[in-house]
């Protein structure tokens, strides 16, 4: 340990472009410097019920049991699978990227019965497909990805909730890369419980997960309801389903805390909190359409740039997510040496890729705070500029006209 | 929702003198405001490399793997249980308290065999029954509370760790209301797995968990590696062991993201992180003897000033914790309205208490930044003005004058 302690925070002034975390909106981050208050202080109430208010349009619902929880986007992945699946239950999970494969991950360890219905990297899931697959299968619940930024690509949503509700399924979206981005019509698709995070078209940091829980999922999870030792009271009686198999992601336990019983559980991530109220004012006080409508220009001008510049575009144009944009790594290219030079030279982060697109990609993001014209703008001129310097003749100015143009458009 | 968004954040200034949270440090909310930065960037982890030799000294180690959960005190609780224990083990639970009870929900929740070893509340278990203990059950783990807020009571731990090594069994500490504040020799006494939080001694938000493991406990949990699909890389080899029953709480994987293999697993919780930054730093610049000194100042303070108001203090004088004291509500006296008169008129939050104790006592802390001379002479003044309007008579001042010469004795 030096003898400073390493000396003040003092980060570098990046522009993080790639698929998340972003640059938070300043405005969040001066809320979240607000002083704390007691869990229980009615002003700390309040302020709960209001980031309830405010996260349901975000969500599209009406749902009463809209929150948060104290983790990253994937905790609340997981507190969704736990708190809704059995072991032994059967849970359809649609697979079209790695975020597919990691809500097998968390299924297998909570001993689900996992059928799977998938497409290739770079494409989704035909809505046809899903109905055969949960006629097939019967699930119990059926988890999709909205979009998964290891593919770019976006499910579609709307039909899923009629489908789940003939068959009597429970359906699950991990919406964190595109929630305040892209459209979400929890209520209208007729989604069970859609979960996000704050560090993507949010606009905040990382560490508090939205979620929003349609009634008939919050009394599957309150029928397994089992409220731990040293705090039970009298009124809130336990269920007769099996015990959730996690204390700290035991919905039912959060749903009693954020509710008119205050049942003590985990002690609020307050200055989070205030960080995800924030997040909400900023998104509702844009307009959600008109929020969606910047970041659909932010995607048509980073492909329409990138296009510009002789790069391919990764994935199906019809199925993109609007706030990542994969681009393939040009043959001859070190897609590793180009991503060090835009930080290096222009402080700017682009993105690399996982698994069967690890080295082949990289994942431009845009999204939140930085979907905008000239963080667009900038990013694809010095990518021109790197790409040039690594060899890969690129038409000068090309790329940033083009995108200019898509803006508008 | 109101057309403005409920307006902007603006809490009361509100003294916190409750068993946590507390007042955060003003440095360390101001270090949270630093934007973010991707997570992979080399600052990123440079300042994740920092955290983990920052709290090394808070934790009295050298352990390598000393690091942060992304969640509060309770994740860090789950994390460390489900990655040590495996269904069937044996666990043996030091129970004083609420949150001894906690340990043992969430090892039900992982199908652990659970024996235990009690005191009553408002008292600690002697080691030599914790041998006795051991001896019986032959414990895979031993787990304990520090110092449990529910009782005010610190578990002394000094020889734990040797009482486990003998038996073979491996030791976890929640250290959550303690870190920081009472003196915590992780090495010393031989502890494999330690946890805090920022919100009590730490002065921090809650929001982020340190935790320390030592090499013995490390072992132990990558024998459970199983790195999870989308992800799997050659470098990182599956141990034989049970899988770990949790994805987010999977330590082996979130090892190897703050190791140099950086395997993505979370996106790290950036601002939370600054936050932790902080607040060791500030700890240690202060001096971890003299922060203890502080805070053992700020606990004879209280417990002097209440009794010279006539008070009675809750527990045993022996193994008192030094941030919070309990103090029994007088007969004919609500302890509720006292809390409000408190809050209404003098912006202060006590604490009230869970369980056999709720409406028996009140809790006062004196933490982090709150563990403060004129912070606890305010409370404790205040405290009189508002007995005496409940009708219970207290002789002027002697709470206040009192306080003042224990905090020098």
């Amino acid at each position: 340990m030096t003898p400073d302690l390493f000396g003040e925070i003092d980060p570098p002034q990046r522009l993080l472009m790639g698929p998340g975390p972003v640059n938070a909106h300043p405005r969040v981050l001066r809320a979240m410097s607000a002083d704390l208050l007691g869990q229980f202080d009615p002003e700390m109430t309040a302020y709960m019920n209001q980031v309830m208010a405010l996260y349901r349009p975000v969500f599209g619902t009406a749902n009463r049991w809209t929150f948060l929880i104290d983790g990253t986007a994937r905790s609340a992945i997981e507190a969704s699978l736990i708190s809704l699946v059995a072991p032994g239950d059967t849970v359809l999970v649609v697979d079209f990227g790695r975020f597919g494969l990691l809500l097998t991950e968390i299924l297998e360890r909570i001993g689900a019965v996992i059928e799977t219905v998938s497409a290739p990297w770079g494409q989704v899931v035909p809505l046809a497909d899903i109905e055969t697959a949960i006629a097939r299968t019967r699930p119990k619940v059926v988890a999709t990805v909205h979009g998964d930024t290891s593919t770019t690509m976006a499910q579609p949503l709307a039909g899923l909730g009629d489908l789940c509700r003939i068959s009597g399924a429970l359906s699950y979206v991990d919406a964190t890369a595109t929630l305040g981005g892209m459209a979400m019509q929890a209520d209208t698709w007729g989604l069970d419980v859609v979960t996000g995070g704050l560090q993507k078209c949010l606009g905040g940091p990382s560490g508090s997960a939205p979620i929003t829980i349609s009634d008939a999922a919050a009394e599957r999870i309150f029928s397994r309801r089992h409220v731990e030792k040293g705090i039970r009271r009298d009124d809130i009686v336990d269920g007769s389903g099996v015990r959730i198999g996690s204390n700290y992601f035991d919905l039912a336990m959060i749903m009693d805390y954020w509710s008119d019983k205050r049942l003590n559980h985990h002690t609020e991530a307050t200055t989070m909190l205030y960080g995800a109220r924030e997040c909400a004012r900023v998104a509702l006080g844009e307009g959600l359409e008109a929020r969606f409508a910047r970041h659909a220009a932010a995607g048509r001008a980073v492909v329409a740039g990138a296009r510009a510049m002789g790069l391919t575009v990764f994935g199906d144009d019809a199925h993109r997510m609007t706030n990542v944009t994969g681009i393939l790594i040009p043959e001859g290219v070190d897609g590793e040496r180009v991503r060090a030079r835009m930080r290096e030279d222009f402080e700017i982060e682009i993105g690399a890729a996982f698994g069967p697109l690890q080295g082949k990609i990289w994942r431009i993001g845009a999204m939140g705070y930085n979907a905008m014209k000239h963080k667009v703008l900038i990013t694809l001129g010095a990518l021109e500029s790197v790409l040039r310097a690594e060899g890969f003749a690129v038409p000068a100015g090309a790329g940033v006209d083009a995108a200019l143009e898509a803006w508008g458009a």
